[in-house]
């Protein structure tokens, strides 16, 4: 008889085969299904997703997490014996009927949120909203009670294992007293000097496609485990043997297509990086979202918008679309740490971005306590973002119409991002003092060095440790905002 | 509480979604999957797999199933709960162990045969095709057993339900009674004109592309429902609702990526009309494989060689390639109707198909039953074409090693091959018969009269009733011979 700690590896090796089928049905959504496809891949998802949870919410199965718990471990077993119960709580917590509602309101609720936005009409997509909202606070309510946090913690506790709302409201709160201030000081130095040279496109999207693939490589994607494709958003799907990675390519814009590749593919190495050794179980897998969204950062902003890289870049632009001053390496530079008060938060510079995420956690947060509800929506946004960015959006598409989370069901899930580019900041910072030559080599468009320190700091160690050990580990220091800060400051002097 | 039937359906539209995701995933492992992605999507296959067996295989199933054959159910969903049975019944007779060992015999296998026969080397693929064979006959009598039947006709029961060798062994002795004599004479015939003019290639791919658009849309297919893409073997792949179709482009041949797309088509056309209200359910699907290559058949072989069509085509290929005697509509029909003893099962013609596909059977059945081994394989395979088909391979490449179906696992599905040629004559001559203008319409590029019958009288009924029923009920007739010889008579004077 197998030992309860080896069953269980079979049982999430089969769970672990449902998640990546997972996976990579919603990469083919995104990027190869026909329109007429939708409804039989959301049964197949729903499916999937349900048969998910069953599996998960078997007595067995907490008979075996019960009985591995007296059994020799070593570390990594004890670490995933960890997730396997995190999984079985998160799973148990919400019923299995609650869990069909949510995954079809979310389709639905998507569908006339595209609908809704195009047209700009919050009005039309309310009802569905109101439903969805009354759907994730039933859900939220029984994983606070399970997890014995509050419902808010409980949504961000799927996302980023641990996170509590003190740590985020500290940060945030620190972020929230810096970077009104800051901001309004780097916008002024940028005024002062003529904007740089624009380049003129188009930009072909033969040189933009062969761009992207040069830019992957240089980041160290390996093309036998992963694919290059397009989509409507870019994103990093797949798994960690088989990487998805997408992007859009617009002719008129050379800078979309680049820094999207360069953000996906800081996700998509960490998913290369990930231990081998435990493909499929809950520690093989990354502890959450907070730190994958470091790792794209780390490449994105950390380490291409360095002038090394930008230097190097200037003269890939300058060789795929013809001379111009436009490619001058200055130039080039300046336009990538352009800072700029805009209303969407994916197209947001480094410096304000995290003012776009304080103002959805808030609205969340609000909204999942009752001190908000949907039909306030809109204005509240609009207050918002006159508060913390001192601009207002001239319509819902441009206000709280412009991202998918909340309409696909993702609560909980905006802090990543903000807590992400915390992490990386710190990331980047260790890993360039303790590493030689590493900009140097970024300058020739090497990103080995970088990686080289990511992958036995972070990649390598799966979920070995919770987020917040994971990061103190590698860098010394626990997640903070100081080096986050430091580095704005390095980079728009002001 | 629902009742019992009520509950099987649930629990087959979760079974159902396991079998569709797993049919996106092979789709996308042949066409996207790059190279590394290979053990990953091995692991995610046997994964569903297993979980699809372990479903089936819970007691609560059969008891379900009992309960249901006692309520209130309609036509449908008779048939139906039949369907449920028949899934049950085959999943539960393979214990999952030993499902989980032909599903990884399986990938090893067929990466191996790919290497041998590349090399044509057999000694490299025995040992794992002695170590499949094994696999494959374990499982054979289990099934044989739990179905009543010899374990040869369990394999064939699940490519073709129902069918027995009774009935194959007299069809295929009525075919290698007839064909070899006639094939003397077409060739004779054949010979004694001047060949027809060939054109000269390349034949650009862009044109290729275009033009197999154009005849998936000439038989009708929806690409609001589908796509077309490129493997190295063409198939057709997805669910109804999102049918994978791929072909393989040549840049020599123009022949290959038209013939190809028409039988896939064929193939896409049957999804494409099962009946929507019972997507994912047993009964909603085709009843076995003999049925779907009618399809095809219908469409490649029946429809698509008429002189009416072959007309049509030949100003299409004239159009896309440009003037050359060769697409004149007599040449053109000539070359699409021209017989040959040729080695390769895929290439073959429709008169030569049916020796092919008989020595495959006679020598799988033979192996099974223990009176062939695999050590003996190529020269037994060498004897049964020099006897059926007067020519003997000139290596193993080009003989027993050209298919992949045993290496894969697929045993007792040949013959699948040969029935469906025989239920396409009896199918095309009915809605010949019973349809005015079917072959004006094809003179028009135009499928729409053959499809309007094929959809009420076999793709509309899904596994209402067995293969053998469909057939009669559809052609008035039992499969037989007698219409496909009319029509090769027809179609090759002698």
């Amino acid at each position: 008889m197998a030992s309860a700690y080896a069953q269980l590896e079979a049982l999430f090796g089969r769970i672990g085969a449902l998640e990546s089928a997972m996976s990579v049905l919603q990469w083919d959504a995104s990027v190869m299904m026909p329109a007429g496809g939708g409804p039989a891949r959301g049964a197949q998802l729903a499916g999937l997703s349900r048969l998910r949870r069953d599996l998960l919410a078997e007595d067995r199965v907490a008979d075996l997490l019960d009985a591995a718990q007296g059994e020799a471990l070593d570390e990594w077993q004890t670490a995933n014996l960890r997730g396997m119960r995190r999984e079985r709580v998160h799973a148990v917590a919400v019923p299995g009927d609650l869990l069909e509602a949510l995954t079809k309101a979310g389709i639905s609720c998507e569908g006339v949120w595209r609908g809704a936005r195009e047209s700009n009409d919050f009005a039309a997509i309310l009802p569905e909203f109101e439903a969805m909202l009354a759907l994730v606070k039933e859900s939220a309510a029984a994983k606070g009670e399970a997890l014995g946090c509050t419902p808010y913690e409980a949504l961000l506790d799927e996302n980023d294992p641990g996170r509590r709302t003190a740590e985020i409201d500290r940060l945030f709160g620190e972020l929230s007293g810096f970077l009104p201030a800051f901001l309004d000081r780097v916008i002024e130095r940028q005024n002062a000097t003529p904007a740089p040279p624009v380049p003129v496109g188009p930009f072909p999207l033969t040189q933009q496609r062969l761009l992207a693939r040069d830019l992957m490589t240089a980041v160290g994607f390996d093309f036998a485990h992963g694919r290059l494709d397009e989509s409507q958003h870019p994103f990093c799907g797949g798994v960690p043997d088989d990487v998805r990675l997408t992007t859009r390519f617009d002719e008129s814009r050379y800078d979309f297509s680049t820094m999207a590749v360069l953000h996906e593919s800081g996700h998509a190495m960490y998913e290369q990086g990930l231990p081998a050794k435990w493909r499929g179980q809950p520690v093989g897998q990354a502890p959450g979202m907070a730190v994958h969204e470091s790792q794209s950062l780390c490449v994105e902003m950390q380490a291409s918008r360095t002038a090394a890289f930008q230097g190097w870049l200037a003269k890939r632009l300058s060789a795929a679309f013809g001379e111009d001053p436009a490619w001058e390496a200055e130039a080039v530079l300046r336009r990538a740490t352009r800072v700029r008060r805009s209303m969407i938060r994916v197209e947001a510079d480094e410096v304000t971005y995290p003012l776009h995420v304080i103002l959805r956690y808030r609205l969340e947060w609000a909204m999942l306590g009752g001190d908000l509800v949907p039909v306030d929506l809109p204005g509240a946004w609009n207050d918002g973002m006159a508060d913390l960015l001192e601009v207002t959006p001239a319509n819902d598409r441009e206000g709280c119409l412009q991202d998918i989370h909340w309409f696909l069901g993702a609560w909980g899930y905006f802090p990543t991002y903000t807590l992400g580019a915390l992490a990386a900041a710190q990331l980047y910072a260790t890993a360039k003092a303790q590493t030689a030559g590493l900009e140097d080599a970024l300058a020739e468009g090497d990103f080995r060095p970088l990686m080289g320190w990511l992958r036995p700091h972070i990649h390598e160690r799966g979920s070995l440790t919770t987020p917040a050990d994971l990061i103190e580990t590698a860098t010394g220091q626990a997640l903070g905002t100081a080096v986050f800060k430091a580095h704005l400051e390095a980079r728009y002097p002001v």
